[in-house]
């Protein structure tokens, strides 16, 4: 079973809660999240036992990685990725796939503008762990692109509430045409960013306080991290992970997914396809 | 918002269905997610009106690719992704991500062994769309790696279930360690076949009747695809969508994901790096 914790939106700043004690009880026991939601009567009466009691019961296990509810207490960053309906899954789960090789440093959290699930432009239904108004504070902030951004980008709400995550999080990281939704933010202005190589007409239209940079694979500047087209994510995410821990820990990543990581951010064979340069 | 139909599991094979005609209403009127939670009763006293009217009603519009919820009917084929507590992210999502670009030809359904969700390795939540019992036919069979594996290649129902939906299914495909599970329904037996090249040993331990080579991206053997580690499985859907629609439809997805393809089935630099070959 997964080390995930099934955090309570409301106890996820509580410190140690409950909840997390009794996941870990499961995970030592392989219970799996269907056990769960069968067991919910099980869980009631175990929580009546109190935070204190348990924690103090179950105090040697803490270490465990298994333990992660209140994030930042455990030490660990919180990459937390923003969804919306229509996300493309790549640009989602490619950079969180090599972040997620960093368990012992990184909790992954799911955000979005409200509600429980985001949808994928190709079909699979994300469920989210936060919504912007309940968001813990972010460590690496991550957007993707996707057919979604067309309304996101006319959406002020959305704009709004991940202007204020973007403006708090020491490192923002867009995918794709996520880039048009920071862009829209004006938090970009006048700094170098790249996007998706097929839709860089309409992601660039989004502000032209933008320095473009039209053949890149990814583009750093600052805090803000910027992947050209879907797949581009992944060698943005493992320069990122180069950037953050050094490129000794991005290399031992791509090779454990067996990736062939283009860790070159300028070499990029879409720009001239895509008719951007010559 | 994305085309996709929010099915009813008990309706799935009824035929157009009053949710999927509602659906396409809130689609052409950009009703999110979120909105039609907070609408279900309006979408109670809607669906009242029953399908036979509605359909009528909404006839002309009946081409678009958002009216996919019986999904054979539509001329669409299947691809049923079979995921588990502890999936490895990129392993489902790269093949889904490519396979996403042919919405017109496939539609794509999240398989689970029972219950709502599944639980990925790195943590993000995936909703199922149907269980082991109530899956319609598959076209396109697949399954990730991670390291639910492990769990599940000891998991009888698993392995009875999953045998019986690879036997249907005309494709079968795995990703990474997902063949150590197809290996244990026996199916593999006298076929050529690969995995992750850094768990190789313990997945090829699952069967000794396997042919199992060691240096490759990915193998195609009769109905059977089966690729290297992780990110392998980009490659190795890549091919399955030369095999299935002709090469020239898997170099333009490849090309609008940004996304060099390793296109030749041999060249694994993995093997080596792993000591599987001299």
């Amino acid at each position: 079973m997964s080390t995930r914790t099934f955090q309570h939106k409301n106890t996820c700043n509580t410190g140690i809660d409950q909840l997390t004690i009794i996941m870990y009880i499961m995970e030592t026991k392989e219970i799996t999240y269907q056990h769960i939601k069968q067991r919910r009567t099980f869980l009631k009466a175990l929580t009546l036992f109190g935070s204190a009691s348990l924690y103090a019961l179950l105090s040697p296990m803490k270490s465990s990685a298994a333990i992660n509810a209140s994030h930042h207490e455990d030490g660990k960053l919180i990459l937390g990725m923003v969804v919306f309906d229509g996300f493309q899954l790549l640009d989602v789960f490619g950079p969180l796939d090599v972040f997620g090789s960093l368990r012992d440093k990184v909790s992954i959290i799911i955000i979005g503008e409200k509600g429980e699930f985001a949808i994928s432009s190709a079909g699979p239904i994300l469920k989210l762990d936060y919504t912007f108004t309940n968001a813990p504070k972010i460590d690496i902030l991550m957007i993707p692109g996707g057919r979604g951004t067309r309304r996101e980008v006319q959406n002020e709400t959305f704009i709004n509430e991940f202007r204020k995550l973007a403006i708090a999080a020491p490192k923002v990281a867009t995918i794709c045409t996520g880039s048009a939704i920071l862009a829209r933010t004006g938090l970009l202005d006048g700094h170098k960013a790249t996007t998706n190589k097929r839709a860089y007409v309409w992601a660039t239209s989004q502000s032209d306080k933008v320095i473009w940079v039209p053949e890149a694979r990814w583009v750093e500047d600052g805090k803000f991290f910027t992947s050209s087209g879907i797949s581009a994510g992944i060698d943005m995410a493992l320069g990122l992970i180069a950037n953050m821990f050094g490129k000794e820990t991005a290399v031992k990543i791509a090779n454990g997914a067996e990736y062939v990581w283009n860790d070159d951010p300028n070499r990029d064979p879409f720009a001239k396809m895509n008719g951007l340069i010559k």
